[in-house]
């Protein structure tokens, strides 16, 4: 592994360096577990008692916290994200593919190929594709006719591109992942179900990366995008027409029926459902495993099943909780009220 | 792209034609945004006045729905449907697949091979199988030993299917989806679990589509059934010795438990998950989400988790929205129905 | 298929014989469908009138149910577990897979292959793997860099596994199973999401079955690990840094978010989702489509959506069934109790 000077380290990242620059690191470590020769990083006032115990040489601090640092330390921005950068410096990630086009690849003649283009072995790759510099395709992939990848994409085995998608610049793609599937569409006659023809694409735009599993269907007619750094975790399953805005984020097993127009900078939990023809605003959230039936405005943060705003479902649950007790509560209530009105009866009456 | 007169669409689609049959129409769109040209259908009184401000030279109507159409028209059994084929008139299925048997394919010389089948690169394909006339079978996918496939299916790159597994005719099967998987069953002993041989295998009937990365058990014993027609979206899960009658249609993510058993014409909806050993009744409908515990009647629609009638969930959502309030009423009626004791023992005391 | 006399049944499986053991048996077949020939079991004391009607010539029994058996018997400690060990000696496993390696594999030169291996068409195996003696790996599989796998592993075709990883001995993993790929993690900086390198791997322990298209991160830094004897079904998410305890069970479309802890001997039913950083204690128990937002103490059954003690999710759904009908008795004894303040109010005044 690579060792830097804390000064090196300081450059590299903008910050402003406290302390000996001289010293030597060796490697980068969460606080708690760093040791002598590790550089850390502190980004939340939580783990502030944690810069008197540290055992690192040297820490990456926020510079808005104004805490005081009693060891060597950095000042910037944003200290997790300066810290990953370190990171980088000391793990570079490592190299998976190997160069150039591999012997059994089956690479019809059409092919448009870039510079420095990594194909694995039995990669297939369909009429009238073009695939961009750097991009590196790996082992058993299946690209169909006239599908268009970027550069410096990095696409895992046994991914399927289905025709005609179009992928942008610097798009990770895992294992299993199938774009552009058909969407499901069928007109029902005579009790039969017949396919609508999807004859529309996938649009996955730069710097997106798309988890294991995932199936993003093609469109029926037009597109399904998929917009600018979107990222999407494994399993998730986004519907025809679907429409995905800037680097929103979904987790795990979430899915999105068709037609759906989802915001940017939206953050979706797992194994949340939504209904199709609806929109969610941008920056909203979605709590995990909710159902949204209705669409979201921006900013809003909606939870449940059905999905409601967080603090209408929260006071819900509260309530729920106490269901049982409210029962009895009720039945209590119910008797104490017809004695009481069996009593003015009386009373009337007498 | 192909042109026709209004004419030769009638002919094909079996409509009554009104107006000039020598027109050209060189397109096939919605009617919100058909221009000059293109046909268009109405086939929802909904959209009644679009027939007013449409662009479109012809439309395909519905007979049942007796509106007065000022542009020439057919009129059609269903227009929805009707317009689908005339859809494909101008835009016929791209050939996906390269004709023959890929120099790269890996097939047993037992297999015994129909006519004018298309097997793509990489694909492998076990000890005396079966494929039928024009069924193409795409890149990469891999069918073991005995499996029977019937004529004219279409089976994207990256499928898997298991061994013994019996594939009818015109069946679409998805990139990544696995058929044939072992059943998921274990007997436990001494805190071990064991597993339960899964020595049956899976059905799947004519005229199936199975999305992409599905996964669908093999029976324990026996078979799991596809029937005729079914329809599944993605990432849709089937376990063991499941049966899926006719024409019934599962939205992405739904996941049947084991042995369970469900109608034809049924409609379950995305995420839906049921428990084994149930039976959905015929022309059930279930609705997104829903986690399905004991068995529906026929023509049932059922809803929420745990399921329960539509109608009896609508009524529960109601009150638990106003849930909160109604607590802080019972609170305040508590109090009021305890003043009101109070003074009732007061006047029975005084 | 074989033949055995029910004597050489009772030595193979350590059972105490009962009546002739010089018949034959010809097959094993559950108890209400078995005929003569067969050798079928009861396990469970509800089933117990069948042993009346059975027409199967042997029967396994339980030594504990002390039942009377009318017909020739083997008493053993667990009745369904000899049964399936009986069951397996009429339906041994069938060979799905050629032995030796196929010629189509590409296999870097440095990988270290052990005895009686298989390796199938097109499978794929980068540097420095190791693969242990009798593992099979089936067609068009995927076996990045610096993988360990043990003996006797059955890996089905089309399964990942990324570069670095672990997996122990007669593992099972099911067709389309990505084993390593990237944990979800990013940092945000200036409203766009940047990737965290995923540097860690998975260690799948020994005797684990995985099912087909599950996905199981690799770790952020150090290990997602899935210890002995776990069994995963079909579709199901581990996140990153999660480890999953020995023998524990999980149904399908399960997901387990990053960093959670789960003990041994959990059962995790279908749909299941899991929040991050929480730990499951060693036998609970958590039902189908539950979202677990907090830790689960050892031996505790949760259940429902948030997940709570079963007993109070079904106290709490016992209400929520009458919740419309205690609706309207709230506004009844609304009603009442106003006309008898009223009441009071006039009496008092009076």
């Amino acid at each position: 592994m690579p060792v830097f000077k804390l000064r090196e380290i300081a450059e590299k990242i903008n910050g402003k360096l406290f302390g000996d620059g001289e010293i030597i690191i060796k490697d980068a470590a969460k606080i708690e577990s760093a040791g002598p020769g590790d550089i850390t990083f502190l980004a939340n006032l939580r783990y502030k008692n944690e810069l008197i115990r540290t055992n690192a040489s040297a820490v990456i601090v926020s510079e808005k916290m104004e805490v005081d640092v009693p060891i060597p330390h950095i000042l910037v921005d944003d200290a997790y994200y300066r810290f990953l950068q370190v990171f980088l410096m000391f793990y570079p990630r490592k190299e998976i593919a190997e160069p150039g086009i591999h012997p059994t690849a089956v690479i019809h003649p059409s092919v448009q190929i870039g510079e420095h283009v990594s194909i694995g072995p039995n990669v297939v790759i369909g009429k009238n594709c073009i695939i961009g510099d750097r991009t590196k395709i790996l082992a058993n992939c299946v690209i169909m006719n006239e599908v268009q990848i970027g550069a410096e994409c990095l696409i895992y085995p046994l991914v399927s591109v289905r025709e005609e998608c179009i992928i942008g610049n610097r798009v990770i793609i895992h294992n299993g992942a199938v774009i552009g599937s058909d969407g499901f569409g069928f007109a029902q006659h005579g009790g039969i179900f017949h396919k609508i023809p999807q004859i529309g694409r996938v649009i996955v735009e730069d710097d997106v990366e798309i988890g294991a599993n995932c199936t993003i269907d093609r469109a029926t007619m037009g597109e399904t995008i998929i917009r600018k750094g979107v990222k999407l975790d494994n399993l998730v399953h986004i519907a025809h027409n679907v429409e995905v805005g800037e680097s929103t984020v979904m987790a795990a097993q979430a899915g999105i029926s068709g037609s759906t127009k989802i915001g940017h900078h939206v953050m979706i939990g797992g194994q949340v459902g939504t209904v199709g023809h609806i929109t969610i605003g941008n920056y909203a959230q979605i709590g995990a495993q909710s159902g949204v039936s209705k669409s979201v405005p921006d900013n809003e943060t909606v939870f449940g099943y059905p999905a409601r705003p967080i603090m209408k479902t929260k006071r819900i649950e509260a309530v729920l909780n106490q269901l049982p007790d409210l029962y009895k509560k009720i039945r209590v209530m119910e008797k104490e009220l017809n004695i009481l009105k069996n009593t003015a009866l009386d009373n009337s009456s007498s």
